[in-house]
């Protein structure tokens, strides 16, 4: 039994899908497809470790159209998985054509189910219909079982009462650097502490991109739609948390006056330590009070969120039957974890079309 | 697209999965078969919610070979799934007929999985065969994704480091409430708390049955197995907290003399808080080092193990792609989260044998 995969982006995490599949003993699943936004490769044989060089020296110009024509003999022969890699919106776009046409689609790509709603609707539609599947594990919480859980809480009947949880990596390293009631711990500045994930690679390259709350608000967006809420970057209020004086400048400058705004997070965060509670920068989905969001929250020591570490992500689901939330949390970013998810929902779909 | 289900043992568990079949609207599942160790109703149309008067007025005694044999109409146009809610090892050892048959198996039953390991490979070779399908999320953690998220794990090629968890609500809630760094909380005699636990029907009838560690051992046994390690009773070391003298009298003398031992317990109490740490009774499942067992082990404050509450459930999973390992909290008993577990089980065989 095969599944073939073609790839469209092969930058750190479809390389990486690549290489795990690669390195598994079972050849249940062969890669028959790589892309980038210039070349294309397809093959009727499985690329192997030299798809790389192979797709170099392609001489095929690149377009979804001719990518799409290209994979029609594998969509003949096996279930055929079109994996997107990019964090693209054209890509994203042509999602409702290939479940048209019978492609499966797997992708850590957040545009197609957080953006426009009807894209999203159109989506979940043609997946509904049985046409093809789609599968989205990678787009919170990086290969944690996030989507798959919620998926299985709402398909038997459990209610959502609050989703909550701390979905960036970049933001959990900073806020669990920042405010912690650890008493040995330095007490840090906040721009300190941003610099510091800027230099680990940790942020966006403008980390803005973070602190506007925008990537967190995508998740909340996805989470949300999977629990059955039309959300929407119209219908849901997002904290950013990035200083008023410093949204408008450029990225150096905004580095360079961050600290000028140290007193004001520092206030923040003496308020909430000296009530025994930490400041955590979360998402919310709340179907009870239609309040899903992200904002700047306060946490006692106690609650699961005050003692993250790292870069860690974690989400709770309070539900009907879990009162006491269900909490899953591990890495929520890197291309191992993120390609682990991607993989896990193409096993799923070899699972589902095995003949 | 529908698939039948049929129950074997309808106490608690087994009653609030049909609850929650016949309250979803999606008419996906259909119960056509109920049996107690006494009686039992097979159905050519789906039971209602009075298949419990139904039953009481069946007269057709119980035999796993006359419930198996009325259920081959259902099998010839749908495809059937027995849900063992027993925990029943002659009904476990029933299993490989059904797969042969071509039932599907869905059970929160542990004897198959963590007994007799010939029994064990002989179901896992079944499934794997194609003939039919095996789920038993409920067996480790009730309905937490543990066993679904360490298939994925294994079946993408990661290599698990450890597992280490709290499997064991009863001795979640006696531990977290007897050994805390919560300088807040009133110190409180183990026996008093095994006693509370017990009255609150935590506990098994004879809470030795938990305190032996076995149940614990079970868990680690079906993890280990899930993960590829031959593990068995006879392989693994199990750390049994109940004091030599009192192994061997009655339930009641148990209970009685326990609190001649608290100061035994208060010592080992004494000595970790005084280090910073908390004792947890814990399940290890250890590839690396062959160290697989149950043990009564020390946490830092630190650790997620350290905070958790009432009677959590919490896995730990350390593998290569998630060195920072991967966790899983929340219920690990009660009907509604066990049959959580097996409705999701079900839905993933209806996904899997949709026409």
């Amino acid at each position: 039994m095969v599944v073939n995969v073609a790839l469209v982006g092969v930058g750190l995490v479809g390389s990486e899908f690549i290489r795990q599949v690669l390195s598994s003993t079972s050849k249940q699943i062969a890669i028959i497809g790589v892309a980038n936004s210039r070349q294309m490769l397809t093959s009727a044989t499985p690329l192997t470790s030299s798809w790389k060089e192979d797709l170099a020296a392609s001489k095929l110009p690149f377009s979804l159209d001719s990518f799409t024509e290209s994979l029609q003999a594998s969509k003949a022969q096996y279930p055929t998985v079109v994996m997107d890699c990019t964090s693209n919106q054209a890509v994203a776009d042509y999602y409702p054509r290939w479940l048209e046409a019978g492609f499966h689609v797997v992708t850590p790509n957040k545009k197609a189910f957080s953006g426009d709603l009807s894209l999203y609707k159109q989506i979940r539609s043609l997946a509904d219909s049985g046409k093809a599947m789609v599968y989205h594990e990678s787009t919170v919480g990086a290969g944690l079982p996030v989507i798959n859980t919620l998926n299985d809480l709402v398909a038997t009947g459990d209610k959502i009462v609050k989703i909550e949880g701390i979905f960036s990596g970049t933001l959990s390293y900073i806020f669990n650097n920042f405010s912690t009631l650890d008493a040995s711990a330095k007490p840090v500045k906040f721009s300190e502490v941003v610099s510091v994930a800027k230099e680990l690679g940790y942020t966006e390259p403008d980390p803005r991109d973070d602190l506007n709350g925008m990537d967190v608000a995508r998740k909340v967006i996805i989470l949300g739609r999977v629990a059955g809420l039309d959300l929407s970057q119209e219908t849901i209020s997002v904290e950013n948390i990035v200083p008023q004086e410093l949204r408008n400048t450029s990225a150096e400058e905004f580095m360079t006056k961050l600290p000028e705004f140290d007193a004001h997070f520092e206030n923040l965060n003496n308020e909430a330590i000296q009530a025994g509670q930490v400041l955590r920068y979360v998402g919310l989905v709340d179907p009870v009070n239609g309040k899903s969001g992200v904002t700047l929250a306060r946490y006692p020591a106690s609650h699961p969120f005050a003692s993250l570490k790292g870069s860690d992500n974690i989400i709770a689901f309070t539900t009907e039957r879990f009162p006491s939330p269900l909490i899953i949390q591990g890495a929520g970013a890197g291309a191992a974890v993120t390609a682990f998810g991607m993989y896990s929902d193409v096993l799923k779909i070899a699972e589902r079309t095995r003949q």
